[in-house]
């Protein structure tokens, strides 16, 4: 069993806990938070203890860290679970700022992290990854994105997110690279606030078309909106020399109504929790394979990569210009 | 150009008309119907003449006959036909009684007869068949037709329309026998009145379910209402040893509209008219192919099996035991 | 907290142990198997004990049972649970023979006794059964029931099965009984032995298809095949007056590869493990319900009444008449 | 009867020839082209006459026009027609040449000219924009037009084709037209030679992505191929206020193969005259509309908007910089 303990008491901190504390080759050994009765609580939840960093780091026995505090402290506790030696599980994105990210290039570059971009390890877009890298549809040339969130969150949100493309595109920046299997060189990025004022007013967007270019010539476009309407929107379309490859959303059930206005099929999943529960497990069970001593598949060099995309998209829309990188 | 003459100018014979007056390589010649104002203005509209039957019978350069006249009429007109050396394409039902139908054997069972069951000449019935004939899915063991008409008819109409078994389900019969490859031995069925009380009161059903069983045990079963709620639903699913090939109900559109409410698509097709539209077309391709000399895919003989069939379900049904065919 | 005696440490005991232990408001208190090695290691994964069905009768803080041991012993130990005074969690089928099963009508009719179809607890099947409560396609006429399994069982297991009406058709009458609203009074059923010779060689049948039919005329087929050749196949389409319900397979992914070749979707779910692990959990959640105190959705009189439809339908099968009820 | 010539006997007028032939209330009075065997055995098929355009032009009895000639001739021939008073069928595009186009203002923008974007008038795309005008999804906000060709054209045809936005995207830029409801008043577009080498080397691009935006900062992308792989693959997503209408493909048949492989449906309607047979009926209808004294709903201003888009995608593809317009 690896010992792990687990920083951030919150909502995606009770996620990672029930998976570790479940997971047959992990033992859930303490939970960290600022906020001690939401670590006490988490802590009775999986019959562990609450713990502190400075106990954790200088424990010998605990082999691996999942940070999931929140973003800014992100890089920080990686760095300090490097340092110690130990396997990292960190929540996306890596930071807001793509300086103070590079700045921790030395220290984690080398280390065993996982950066849990958690579309990676959702069971439909893992078998899209399949279906390519078999080479049944030759060679990708072109990816179309789709990425809509059910609604739009509360403007005090949206003030500190770090805008459309750090909070919501920069999955789809990590999605790209590693369908493309080619580095964007050139970004074109426009936007519009056509679902909420209050966000038009904080100077984002709420709804946005990128155009990513590699170095041989594949397109990408990204699709994103605050606000689809008609629940979780999570699409690829990936084209390629001998046909497509697509991965599409996912219904609540299976159930049809017919009747004389046609043919209604049950809704998409709405909540990101549900639809990406079997991600969070996916992600666990690397982290295991990880203390196993399998080398993480995104790591820090991912996180990096999909925040300069992102602000180079924030660049491309700001100036109407495309962004070389 | 092969001269062909029409019986009957009503709804059917005007699609036949249209079909044949279109067709490359059959002249529409003459338009025959006991109406004259009828006849005349089908005549007209596909720029032909009105003819009489014994003129179309004596005119040698006339060498085919469509029988779209009403159902009483089908042998005689056939029988007519044969005995003048036409080609014959016969609308279905052979006949509402099966004595009636037995005794025009030996004028029609050698004739170059085609009896237009309509399905066989769908191009979603004959893409499934021909998935079938591949071998795709190996050899087929049983078979699931649902056909519900969309409403049910007026109670004139189911007066004296034979009841749902001669008159709606005889398709189904038909498409068994062509699709099962074999023929029945064994007859279940039973009905109910769900859907129109008025058809109860006429004696017949307006549900029902048939169970068909083959000499090697290979069994079908026939769904049957007069009402989907829907739409035109006509779908098949035959079950193989590799596989299963289906054919679905065809909808209006591709479009979908997807909403807080779910997804939904377009409507199915309502009206047989629609529905049948390229069936129509096929079959009178298939008897153009007849005038050049080619065999006939569906006759006399498939007419009297279904008809068979049709009255041993209706016999099961009013006993309540199989009948042995 | 509720405890929780496992009897049976068998396959669906192991689901539903982990489904006990894991419940916030159920104790897996201990497991009882004739297997004492079985026992020790599923206890040991759950950090509970092993007992004997004695101590488990007989220890008060102990509240409810789960039967999880062969179908021979589900009648004796859900009598002597409720005997005790315990809730009963109880697997499918009641018994083997309609007659035994009906002798414990003293003991357990009147026992808060769960017989645990699950199909009755997949999420897709009560999503259809909400719609049809809804009114929302009005009044229920007909069903369709598809349960085909992906590949045939050993013969050494349909030779202690009861055969293909009781060991597999039993989930699709009680799906009837729970979907029509309304008794059947008639049962008609035939089968083949198209799929394994083997199993004929048993005097079993692995290809079937059975109708019911209602007080008020309500019909039902239900359609069985031990062998689909595409993974687990099971589908509900319930016909009403204002439309249809239905409830479709599950696709391992949402992918679909679009070729040359036409449009391939992912397969459906293979192993009855998978395509029904919510229904399971979902059971447990109904008997941390009943040991709160509500009613059990399904028990005793319905197992019976199931039971007493694949007799029927077994009888109708081997005199080749309808069985009335 | 309107009598209407047609100018152009090739494939395409062979269509219209057809349409207008067997419509109702078109009489199809004569077939010009240069080449006289062409124009013989096409007014031989309908049974009507060879004439040239001048005895066309002259005829007063001739009400409209039908230019299916090749794209260089589009103009002249349709201003003679406006000229002469007829109501003017034309085949789209415009022009090659935005500034030429433009020169015939005067003489064609009061004219009653159809301009004949098969897509406007497709069943599939005609369902999609009635669902976006009956207010069921609120307002536009961004739009997906998806369109790739089944295979690459000839490098011959690319060499006069004017290039993928004028010959391919034309289309598209007058499906966001006329969807969005609004003017596009940006368009960037960056493009690839990703499936033969043969269209780089005469200066094309054969894949595309195009970014249009409106006044209101409503958003649609474009993305184009010139080989999908899989059939005509022409789809549209509208995203709305309340919800998305889309449009998808055609198939050729609702066949669908189950097996152990996954769910196979039938291959996308490869062919562009299948495709829109019936948008091809549908223009002729409209036409026949016009000629009853109905306005054009698509005429010479928007031939000319459409170009301006596609000169303005080509001048942003080869400068690397959006376009306002």
């Amino acid at each position: 069993m690896h010992k792990v303990v687990l920083i951030g008491a919150g909502r995606i901190g009770h996620i990672h806990a029930r998976n570790a504390a479940l997971h047959p080759r992990i033992e859930l050994a303490g939970v960290v938070d600022a906020i001690d009765a939401s670590a006490q609580a988490l802590a009775r939840e999986w019959n562990t203890t609450v713990t502190t960093l400075d106990a954790a780091m200088a424990d010998p026995t605990v082999t691996g860290v999942i940070v999931a505090s929140s973003t800014d402290t992100h890089l920080d506790y990686s760095l300090r679970a490097a340092a110690a030696g130990k396997a990292i599980f960190c929540e996306k994105p890596i930071d807001q700022d793509l300086g103070r990210a590079r700045t921790a290039h030395a220290g984690l570059s080398g280390a065993n992290m996982l950066l849990a971009f958690n579309r990676r390890f959702d069971p439909n877009f893992q078998a899209l990854k399949a279906r390519l890298d078999s080479g049944a549809v030759g060679a990708i040339e072109t990816l179309q994105i789709t990425s809509n969130d059910p609604a739009p969150p509360p403007p005090s949100y949206v003030a500190v997110s770090g805008g459309l493309f750090k909070d919501m595109a920069i999955h789809d920046f990590d999605m790209a690279r590693w369908l493309l299997g080619e580095e964007p060189v050139l970004v074109y990025a426009t936007g519009s606030c056509l679902v909420d004022p209050a966000i038009g007013e904080l100077g984002d967007v709420d709804t946005a078309r990128t155009v990513l270019r590699t170095g041989s010539g594949r397109l990408c476009v990204i699709s994103n909106s605050r606000r689809s309407g008609f629940g979780y929107d999570q699409r690829v379309e990936a084209f390629a020399s001998a046909g497509m490859v697509r991965a599409d959303n996912v219904s609540e059930s299976t159930v049809q109504l017919w009747s004389e206005n046609g043919i209604a099929t049950d809704r998409f999943q709405n909540f990101f929790l549900d639809r990406y529960a079997e991600a969070y497990r996916r992600e666990m069970d690397h982290f295991a394979e990880m203390l196993d001593g399998a080398p993480a598949q995104v790591g820090y060099a991912d996180g990096v990569a999909a925040l300069a995309l992102a602000e180079a998209a924030d660049e491309s829309m700001r100036t109407g210009a495309p962004v070389q990188l």
